[in-house]
């Protein structure tokens, strides 16, 4: 895989999902982890998410649809974190993951509320 | 059912997916589907789509996304054509696409762009 | 397999899809679907229906809602004229979908109740 | 919204979830959640089941089946409790989770099957 | 249901999944699943697994990939483990599961991934 | 993107799933999808169906299981080629789908073995 559109895909992962995070995924206990994790960093984080055609608000805007509709709990939680840096209000978040409750189902919805809840209670004690 | 938060609805449901998708939705060969069509005109498209909190691109942008990712091509190819009216362009539509392809899996990709190709060219030819 | 199994599957399966449908099935087109017909046959439809514990007009309501979540219109479009067969009314159908509508998601309402419509037009014709 | 759709489907949501449920949903530590909690309330809880045409029994088997289906276990003990109370015995939520590993896949029945177990458990103590 | 139909599902259970996960699934406190274990060793460990078509390295390997396709994280748990019985080494896991992220989306991948390793950290443990 | 892994995950493709099917989808009608067609080519084709830890027999096989589970019947008749190119039996084949059937469930098993039938057939008049 190229380095370079590892490295950018990573830079760009560090500034929403946070260099901690990042540090975290690439370190030496993810070792089993490390194809997966240079191909996100290239093809998702590189190839999509630098792609000038959409904001970064809205790429988190999608995601937290996309992930509320796919049942990835953790994955929601991280990128409820990214969709705060990358300037979503909490009311924002609260509006999009409604509209997730029509179209996804309300047990999609429910779910969807207890990470944001839980990802805000974390969040005001770090 | 609130026959006031029903007509609301209606009025931004016809906005969005124009007037002929609700004057066919309401009319009398769709007797059966009544009950559904006025939940879903007070329910999704008063109570969520007549929220001041997110515009309606962005809405759009999200009903896309989590559209492609419950695979269901005919509320996706109707709401291609309201992200169109709502004020995505054509681009942007493909990047929310794209986007799609890497988090809901290749196959979830292929199909949603099969469905915006259907959807352009259907247009091109009204 | 259990012949004996397979057969009182198949007597069952008759009763609620149809005799049609059966031959169809276990017919010589379908011979490389042979092993699934069998093990549907002896698994699912004497396995499960033909358990005491649940009545049939029940079993058809729960097909119903589990087709709609799983998103395969052809096995609902059968398993409606199933759950007719079974005592339930058209209104019953309508019932469950609309509920499968909010817990499963307004698409997903959307296209079981156009499924329905179809079935329903096409038992008129015949 | 309509207050009186949301204190409706509120009461009917208590004699089905249980009343420390609904207080807990609404209480003030659920701040965030607020407009969902009111949007279940007024249209799943009473617009869909408080409509006359499916007793709860049914509508609680139903709600089994798709919760299975749709891979939500925490929504899932909830509505085991909630079947119990409209009247589903013990053995008939065995045989509706039964139903379900054969049209839902193994993986979905055994999932199922550890949380009623769990459900029951935890009744138990109670 | 045929009792050696299970009972030859269960050795074959025993072989892939370990004496320990049998004993456990079919003891006294899983009284409440007993039908299911019993349908699940006679369909699914004796109808399928014990068919000789495929191989039980090829049959493992497509487990992991529906696993992670359905989101059914403990599962896969088990089946990992059954993998590296029958054969799969680490490094096939971690092919099969990188190729998962590009078909199931890259959310799957990461779910998948955090599960194999901590699967193989249990495993170092014991 | 690199043009270089584009061009090697083409060559792959072309091996897989036929040139013509790879000429169509490069070719200018599909103008809107051509940044999908060269993602997939690169990430999907390259990156992974490169790699050399797992031979393209068992890939197609877990294609093949992924597909069934993700619901994408025009994806699963594209790989059901791709999978007796690379070396499956039509046997094995009915053997994949036929675990499938038991663990994404008989709707999921019912779909992907019509599918089959109509792969084969058209293989057949070509």
């Amino acid at each position: 895989m190229d380095q370079e559109a590892i490295d950018a895909g990573l830079r760009t992962r560090a500034e929403v999902l946070g260099l901690a995070h990042v540090q975290q995924s690439m370190g030496a206990e993810a070792d089993f982890s490390r194809p997966l994790e240079e191909l996100v960093s290239a093809y998702c984080w590189n190839e999509i998410w630098n792609r000038p055609g959409l904001d970064r608000r809205t790429r988190s805007a999608i995601n937290l649809a996309m992930l509320t509709a796919l049942n990835r709990p953790q994955q929601l939680k991280l990128h409820i974190q990214g969709a705060l840096n990358n300037g979503l209000g909490r009311t924002e978040v609260q509006e999009v993951l409604l509209q997730c409750a029509v179209y996804c189902g309300v047990p999609a919805g429910m779910d969807a509320f207890r990470v944001a809840r839980e990802t805000f209670a974390e969040l005001e004690k770090a």
